[in-house]
């Protein structure tokens, strides 16, 4: 018997029939002796209908306490539905909001952080042999305020929950079957990652793969909680996602250790994760591809290479409230001792990131900014690249084969990026994916897009 | 400066366009130098929209917890949105779900009762010189459920905000511009009552007056809630419910006597309600004329006239959960010493009803139970009924010449009712409205039908 936390993105309650199809799943795995915890985001267009109702009430920009207010209607009507669905099926459930789940946050409606989870009433309701729903999304604050995660609140909600109960696996359930090597939409023959480890996996988020939002994923890295990414339509497994488990969590709750891997009886049904660090360590594994065109560049030209002026520049971009993706600076060669400093940000902040760096420019005394919209970044991902330069020189030659320019190059431990002009990042995903035989037999599967 | 409390009802929220009416009739109001508290129900059909989501997941009965749970995200939608509309126009507002209002209850989902009202936070929102705005229809049990009032709920909702802010007037805001003296559906030059005393609202609810719902009459009646039902579409003063306050609650908060009457200045924009009792009470005066076609009649034939005969019966009904509405039993004048007792109640009840009944007829040993459905009832309200005569005998004259039968009688301080044959039920309003000259030389607007 485990506890499982089985997460709900919106495309999967989009109506009555998918909420008694969800409800099926969570009595399944109940009935085989599981307890089930179950996350869900609203039903379909539920959320942007909500919001557009705000719009015309608000044009401008709706208060923000209010639209919290409004957009939680979302989660609250999902729920109250799976657990209606689930007592239909003979299984008892309950659900709660995020306040009732103890879901404790700041007070940043609309983007609020997580203090302190406190699930005593699911852990109860687990107890008492009930399947325990929860609103993902939404949080309650000190003030009593309800608050809204932000983007991809539902996966931190259900990540989260998973930690306080000390929960075996994170099941998120989408639209996808797991984690690819690129994105099959750009790559047909991407196949399905069966394992990866939580830093790639944070890697691929934080460049550009859509399937776990970014925050989710240091959530569960911070709190070792395994992830389990599968479809919502099949019962197939999808892809693990595993965590250096502190060695408590590998004895079970009852004592005995975890077993070893996946329980032979039920090979499609593996609730428990398995085992990971199994295979070695010290060839490189290329765990897939991740891209993004949501990217912008601003190079300040022709700065004094000096001591503090990366760290001006980066401050002024800060100052206005503007994440930055990446930043390189090179050696600085010129005779004049000038150097360049890149960075890349959202396209959208692309404007006031400029603005704020001109302000600079008296100061610091640089000769230029410049600024490219449009820009496509391809991230190789992977364990023991850096200590692997044959991977660099296979990626960059691929790149050079399909005639894409690399523009900047920057690298991690596990990672490799690489900026491109946007026209030519899809050529060049295709291009190191079959460089690195990552291509599968089959074309991948996939149904459309994501819920929140 | 005084403190209203405004309820607005579904059809006075359907929509973004009607929201934003409302937002402007409630910011007129505070600009006025009130303050203002504002129970919303859910916009328009989205109580029906949700209600047909948990029948389309629980054919049967959905389960009562959760159902409350999926009702409450209308008014959290309505609520949210009329706060947006407030602030856009320039006013601040924060809207509260029933728990953070403080509307506690007790767990009997669907139809909790009331078992304590703490408004703080409403309390210091006003101080503080915002509108605040709660979610009618919603309270919260001793273990933090969601609970709902059940029918007649944001009335409810209203009257007892006021009461627990002791505010000066609860004003209830519905498609019809007052109580009238018949229901101008039927009878089209039905006046509008301009004032009425609480008793007398009390009598027109319970016995089937429908703008307000009978236990919120009998919440405001307890705590001394003036009530002042008018039309959300027009500025015109509608019917005003008067109490006799308690001698406290003629100072002022600030000390002073309550004024006299209105404010000449704003003769259409009474706030604070106009004194009771100005009008002599000895001459009867007719409110107007209730009808109920939803009940049923059920007489036990030759029960024996002996001490505890009515109890059983009325006891057999009550046990099953059966509530009674009139109970009628004449003197017995046959030589057996046999009686009828006659019972009215909820159409729907009658079967179950008449199977207690027959369960005591071994014991009680009477000769047979009828029951007919679809009987039609007619109640005379006005102050002073009882203890004139001729107001009884122009009433039944009346309907005898409208060649109506009277099948029971009932009658109270306030009230005269009569049981006829459902199908002169229309007729029979009509005669006696024109009897006591009720009719108004225009017809009444009647815009549809009410919210919960």
């Amino acid at each position: 018997m485990a506890l499982l936390v089985q997460k709900f993105g919106g495309s999967s309650v989009a109506d009555v029939d998918a909420i008694r199809r969800v409800a099926q799943r969570v009595v399944a795995t109940h009935n085989r002796g599981n307890d089930v915890a179950v996350v869900v985001s609203a039903m379909g267009d539920t959320t942007d209908e909500l919001l557009d109702l705000a719009q015309q009430v608000s044009p401008q920009e709706p208060p923000e306490r209010e639209l919290d207010m409004l957009l939680t209607a979302g989660e609250r009507i999902s729920m109250a539905l799976l657990a209606m669905a689930i007592q239909e099926l003979g299984v008892p459930a309950r659900s709660f909001t995020g306040q009732q789940a103890g879901m404790h946050t700041d007070r940043s409606f609309g983007r609020a952080r997580l203090l302190d989870v406190t699930p005593g009433r699911v852990a109860d309701t687990l107890r008492a042999g009930s399947v325990a729903i929860v609103a993902g999304f939404q949080g309650v604050s000190e003030d009593e305020d309800v608050t809204t995660l932000g983007r991809g609140g539902s996966d931190t909600t259900a990540v989260a929950l998973a930690a306080a109960l000390d929960a075996d696996v994170c099941e998120i359930y989408t639209d996808v079957d797991g984690l690819y090597t690129a994105d099959p939409r750009i790559v047909p023959t991407a196949s399905r990652i069966t394992r990866i480890t939580i830093e790639e996996t944070l890697e691929m988020a934080a460049h550009g793969a859509k399937i776990l939002h970014l925050r989710a994923v240091e959530y569960a890295r911070r709190f070792a909680v395994p992830l389990h990414v599968r479809s919502s339509f099949s019962d197939k497994e999808g892809t693990w996602i595993l965590v250096a488990r502190p060695l408590t969590a590998a004895l079970r709750r009852d004592g005995s250790l975890r077993p070893e891997g996946t329980d032979p009886h039920q090979p499609e049904q593996t609730t428990v994760p398995p085992t990971s660090g199994e295979e070695p360590m010290e060839d490189p594994i290329i765990s897939g591809i991740a891209h993004d065109k949501s990217l912008g560049k601003i190079t300040a030209v022709g700065v004094p290479d000096r001591p503090g002026a990366a760290a001006l520049v980066v401050g002024a971009v800060a100052s206005v409230g503007v994440s930055i993706d990446m930043i390189v600076q090179n050696v600085s060669t010129s005779a004049a001792g000038m150097t360049d400093i890149s960075l890349t940000l959202p396209e959208a902040d692309g404007t006031a990131a400029v603005a704020a760096i001109r302000e600079l420019q008296h100061d610091l005394g640089f000769a230029d900014v410049i600024y490219t919209s449009h820009i496509g970044k391809l991230s190789l991902v992977g364990a023991g690249l850096r200590s692997n330069p044959q991977v660099a020189h296979r990626m960059f030659g691929a790149l050079a084969e399909a005639a894409v320019n690399i523009e900047m190059i920057s690298t991690s431990e596990i990672r490799i990026s690489v900026i491109t002009d946007q026209r030519d990042l899809e050529d060049a995903v295709r291009a190191v994916h079959t460089a690195f035989q990552l291509d599968a037999e089959d074309e991948a599967v996939v149904y459309g897009g994501t819920g929140r």
